[in-house]
């Protein structure tokens, strides 16, 4: 994930300005609409098309997937009367989560995390709801909310015999949800990394705990003002969400806590690996340091008590002139000399634990 | 304790799907049911047999001890008019601390931690709590509640004669209390770890401090929100909690505070350990270093000046040719230079205090 | 940035005393007056010409950029009835964001950040918004407002037909917004700062995350109150901005919260790469050390080895005199004593895992 | 201090339970009894012998020392009417200070920091303050009140002719003011320990750091809450305290605001303290390896050279048999080379800035 | 500045104790007495002296510079009806500032930063407040408030015409003011800290930043609180302010809360230069270790070379006694080997990147 991904337009742009986006992923639009008593799904390629489900007393969901043309979303937004500053924030991606009321409807921003193959990354979802319709755009190139298709078209739990509020309900709960594979995952990833540490730290240790540093930050950021935006809805000052529906919602605050939580204690946890790690560097310094002294201190002195008796002093007048190069145990001496050395220094390491 | 213990659904699950868990702990069933002046126990295997104790003016307690099946579950649920988010919340384990209000009853998530042989966990209780009936789940092997049933079979204290806030407030002071036991360990192991920096770090220290760090991270994680859980109880909002109970669970409310207080301080406390650690890990570099530096500045230059001697220059033309080996007093004046050498380097060492 | 840049008069002037900056940045006065039907723009020299302007029915934008003359500012303040506290705030730049109301008209001060050729500073500018008159003014050199200026002559969106109100947002919005291009250059350098760490630090590394550091924190400073001006303008306190402006606030409000959230996670990011930093000047210490110890333990046995046998001892009498020297294969096993050495020593290293 | 000295009880004990302390300080019970126009002073044995002053229209003030017996603190409960869950704080020890009303009464618990020969701990001090009486236990062994006796004795102030608000007030304010002259002595020995850092740090300094900082831990949360206490007393809705007791107790609050700040205060500097003697640590090392640096790189080359000249190559048939040996200037001219690379190095150290 | 610098009384102490300070200032009353038209200064002895003053309708302005005695004081309290608590307050210098209602008149502290010759320290000046009256202790040598006088003198400003409101915005003022040029002193010492840095830290680098990051520490515990007193003031609910002289102290709440913000953006740049002061050592070392590793790595194989053919084996009759010794090119060969070594050595760094 970029520490920067949002696309915004040049400063002094008139607010409203829709432009396409860069990354050709072609949408396609799907439209999903049901009460009670029936259902009914069909793609299509105009906004124009839908017009004739919005009037009817069902319920009326438009999935727009990928990057859907600036003509489109705008003719979209008339045919609901969606504000344009909305529309604009569909269209440029990377924005924060947030949620905005509108007169008779709302909108939502929530981020969708991902995991890639060697990375996280977040989609957005744009979600527009009003007491009979409900349209979602998501950037990404793969349908998320299939399964809520399936549980709809199975008629499954209390879903069709009650308005939108239960389908945005359903959709929010899936992206979400999606966090807890994803942080399992990243929580595999830490407890591999702790096992390594206790056990032998590796070199690449350090950049494998700051990449996991890094994603746990950047993912907090997308998803922490989530909390909000689900409390928003959980608050009593939404006329759209009935008191049945906001009991499932207090569920799905609930879990955007159980994740923002964990994202907490997953990066003091990585915290705490790093610092371990420097300790553990610093140790093994040590233990380079400590060979390195004991060898050096034990062999110094014996190859200056060699370097002497190495010296070519041959005066053969003076008596001076290394006398004990001709003793008769002028060599046992000498070893006697080294042995008494190192049984000393060995006794000061051995007092200073360095073993 | 893992770092991500919760169980969960995959994304896209409808709400209230109720799963059997994969370890296979055989739930036990255990109904008291009392008033002020009868007390009757009785274990039950199907939630159906305790449909008559419920119609009578009595407080009725169901404690399903272990891995209930997901039919016993939804049959208890269906007989006490419990919703189906709390009845997931109660078998998917490893939730936040929660309390919620459902119209006649509250639903309370509670963690209890237990010291294991050697770590800590945490095994989730769940409370449903009514005007004349109290439900409890726990995941564990054990029942924790059996001196809570023993003080209500000796009818001690004001329990038997009061409704089931009382009893309500009997096991959460269960739960909450066994965190001091556990606390006092952990702090005597902190105390342990204190003294061994004092006195003298060893390797594994950092592994200890580690560990130690993790353990009251995981620890605070799942008990933090129960400040809020105990806190809820206290305000006046629930009807369900008498103003007399009130100030038994403002007791519990203070328990929790200072266990939540002491976890606090000891995290902090194993963040200073660290850095004492760690400072005294350089410190002891230093001393190492210190010692070779000494001994190689020491005995480098003597073993130069004894190369010097040991050089092979022997053109008896030259006067030049190493003169000093044939001095009378050669050899001696070189012990001079060295033993001068030596003590120049004492002074040095000395005055930059390196003892 | 400086670190301390701000304006100030010595402590016991009297309130409201105006100085002429000491920087010579000549001042350029220009006035648009628009309403929905006619636009009109005009340079002016004393603040005396917008007169007749400002009693008609529209709006007029006086706009100063540079650094006007005290008397020029004070004949302004005293022609739209400005309090002397605010225009001292004015001229004496370097001002935290703030806004403040007086009566039927409201001051604001933002800063505009503005990326230099290898900096990134902050200008000030000063708002004065009543009911039908706007006041800005700008320290810079060159005016960043070209682009609504642009706006109104084209007659761009739902400018021209509203009040001082749309106004205002889209100059604020234009400041607001300077943060984006900023930021994503800002992004870019902290993104090539981490690929640096994971291949390979320089000694500059270091230098260079202090100095995004330094600059983060010093625009977090001017830019975090910010959140406050937009946020008063947002809440319904404030009877010169209309409701239907007030969504166009809202969306401002939410850019001031994306840029502030965005300096914080780029705060965060270079504190990760700092300590990364440090972890990777460790490690090369880690892998100098081993090295150096290594070849020292492989060698200073070795010479001392050697050292041995370049003594002297030539005691003809004595059998004790080095007989090694005179035996037939000594050379040879002096040379397998080296090698058994050198094996041995491969051997300790390799089971430290010291390559 | 110790991490963990809170007294409690096994979990599931009845709640209201009284345990004896273990440590075994004989209770004395001090009755106090005044208007303003008499004083009585009585030690007694049993409560019950101080029911003739609870009845009479002056202020009844017991205090207990030391550790009573569960029997007596009943005794003491029931005639006043006091809880029995604060009898149990009461008498378990090591309670979080706070502030609970009861009806009638209001129970507080504060802990007086004491000054101890090589450390720091707190003594808990229980309060029970009716219209017309006032309880007080002190867990330690000599009487921290008789200031207050004494002044009540010389009918100091205007203690006598006020209610048992200003006596409540005055043993709070001695409590809370014992901590400026402790508080004067940590300054003192941070002050000392900062001056020893800038001159030359010690061994032990790291230790020293380490213990204020733990003694400031525990210190901050056994007085933290105290603030709650002191505001608690203050705020408008505690009947017993008059509005002209409460300016006595808005200076309490003071004290203790000023209590805590000099804590944290403390706590930033010993933080400061520990990062600058990691720094002065690390600074330390540097000079070591630099001094040992220089000594190597000098003198190591220069044996290499000697080596050299030390070989015994001498084929009197080869020419290339180390001539040099035989030069007539070969032994000055290997004091030429010596002298230039020592020249050379100085001045390889010296353009490093080594000294 | 010292860590504790407040005076106390002995625990225990009645409350409004007075005693006079230890440091002998001696004290000097000056009375300012004026109106819309007239203005009259005097100093005076004993404060009965101004009571002719107090009754007229003027405002009042008494000031005590230096320590005066406690019968001055208190016989100043006893004419204009201040509270005890406050006297002593005002007299026990080292308070934290505060704001405190006394019915007609208000009592505030603040603290008066000063720069001294080689510290910061701060001076306390308590101020008394009523309709008609102002009396201002400051416990420094020299008199702070002589510009206020001397405006008041020349009539500056619409100070005479207005109330004693106006008159404690402009002692107030003067105070925090005072903080501007003190910070600007701070700041540049941290700009020249940071280039030091940057190019070349030096020994006591370290030193310099503790002492700032220590007066920063102090200086924040000082004037923190100021905000919250200006802030009191600024508020509708002291009746002594009017609306028009709260825009002025409205100022002054600005002013303070950007010397607090400047405070914490030294504190953190402080800390980003330690940071960069460790990691510039650990660098440094790496640079010193380096350069000890290359040479020793280079000379200690060659001085082993030289070693083994510095030996002594000449046992003629045996081929294997050092035949190389005796070889044609022996010692262009060991020439050879030492070159090659030296190579390859260099090129193995040079893989490094060790230059």
């Amino acid at each position: 994930m970029r520490l920067f991904h949002k696309r915004y337009h040049p400063p002094g742009t008139s607010p409203g300005t829709l432009v396409q986006a860069a990354t050709p992923i072609a949408p396609r639009f799907r439209l999903v609409d049901y009460n009670g008593t029936q259902y009914r799904e069909q793609d299509f390629t105009a906004p124009g098309e839908c017009r004739p489900y919005l009037s009817a007393d069902t319920v009326t969901w438009i999935h727009v997937q990928g990057n859907a043309s600036p003509e489109a979303v705008r003719e979209l937004g008339e045919l609901l009367g969606l504000h344009e500053l909305a529309l604009e924030d569909t269209m440029n991606t990377g924005q924060r989560p947030k949620l905005e009321a509108y007169g008779d409807h709302i909108f939502a921003i929530l981020n969708r995390p991902v995991l890639g193959e060697d990375s996280i990354r977040v989609e957005q979802v744009s979600l527009f709801a009003g007491a009979r319709f409900l349209v979602s755009f998501h950037e990404g190139a793969s349908d998320p909310f299939e399964p809520v298709r399936e549980r709809l078209r199975r008629r499954a739990g209390l879903f069709t015999s009650r308005g939108s509020d239960y389908l945005l309900y359903s959709l929010i709960d899936l992206i979400i949800d999606a966090g807890f594979p994803l942080l399992e995952a990243v929580g595999e990833r830490i407890e591999a990394l702790d096992e390594q540490l206790v056990a032998r730290p590796r070199r690449d240790t350090r950049v494998h705990i700051h990449q996991i540093k890094r994603e746990l930050l950047l993912l907090r950021r997308m998803l922490w003002p989530q909390r909000e935006v689900v409390n928003g809805l959980l608050r009593g000052d939404q006329a759209l969400i009935t008191p049945g529906a906001r009991i499932y919602f207090r569920d799905c605050y609930d879990h955007t806590i159980q994740i923002l939580d964990l994202i907490e204690t997953y990066r003091e946890m990585t915290a705490s690996l790093l610092e371990m790690y420097i300790a553990s560097v610093s140790n093994r310094l040590n233990d380079i340091m400590r060979v390195l002294t004991v060898i050096s201190t034990l062999f110094i002195p014996l190859t200056f008590i060699t370097g002497i008796y190495g010296m070519n002093f041959d005066n053969p007048q003076s008596p001076w002139s290394m006398p004990e190069l001709r003793w008769y145990y002028g060599y046992p001496f000498v070893w006697l000399v080294i042995i008494a050395t190192v049984i000393g220094l060995l006794v000061f390491f051995k007092r200073r634990k360095w073993w």
